[in-house]
């Protein structure tokens, strides 16, 4: 499986955009219900009346919508082995009932693990985009890839 | 609604503890299909292979169950108006099927909004605990609450 993305395919400065995630009504309130039950994600009229302006989706719904799009569009087809944690998550503007999402990458460091020859670890802008090209969202985390080749730790 | 929980209640030192979700494997699969569908939230022997060590749930459901807890436990009793995003988010121990979840809060810091006199904002440590009271996973955020009584901005 070397044809898939791995470590060393992954170079600071690489941005990729890819995926179409059309958000409905529906699922923006089954997420809600499930695990965000705050009446702006819930109601209309509530969404009006809070910071978001009219039924918005959960934040964290949107983590999740950006996940899925970046599982598919890379993370699948890659030496990807986890990450432990999200170094920051922006949550810039509302998600809207029609938003049709997309995701863009932004590689912003890589480093070879310094205790495993096999492996290395990646940091990411991820970003997910809406119908105009607005990021809705923004996070910042580090990804561990496995190595094509094994090599020396750094 | 002054019986709600306002940002005057909210003081820097205080630690809350609350909640109780049971997860399950089937809401583990399910959740994973739908926003991360990484093997090692898929399939047992997948998770066994992976760094997980056996079958485990994403860390963005991780991230929702606080977030319903926390919603239930105590943001829906509150003057809460929402969060900008998140500071980070430690992924520390697997989620298993059948774990009892529970959450812990800690206020670290609390001030008036520089501008507007009827809301601050709160930083908080959010913990989700697994039934042996384990910390699963980590979160720090800055959420904004309406005041009780209006004051001066700081």
């Amino acid at each position: 499986m070397t044809d898939r993305i791995h470590f060393e395919d992954l170079v600071p400065g690489d941005v990729r955009e890819y995926g179409r995630y059309e958000v409905t009504r529906e699922e923006i309130v089954a997420f809600a219900a499930e695990y965000d039950p705050q009446p702006m994600h819930l109601d209309e009229n509530a969404g009006a009346a809070s910071l978001l302006g009219g039924l918005g989706a959960s934040g964290w719904h949107g983590c999740g919508i950006l996940m899925k799009i970046v599982a598919e569009g890379f993370i699948l087809n890659s030496s990807g082995m986890g990450a432990g944690g999200i170094d920051e998550v922006k949550w810039l503007r509302p998600i809207r009932p029609g938003d049709v999402l997309s995701a863009r990458h932004t590689v912003l460091a890589a480093r070879p693990s310094r205790t495993k020859p096999d492996r290395g670890f990646v940091d990411f802008r991820f970003e997910l985009l809406n119908g105009k090209g607005e990021v809705v969202l923004e996070q910042r985390c580090g990804v561990m890839f496995g190595r094509r080749v094994p090599g020396e730790p750094a």
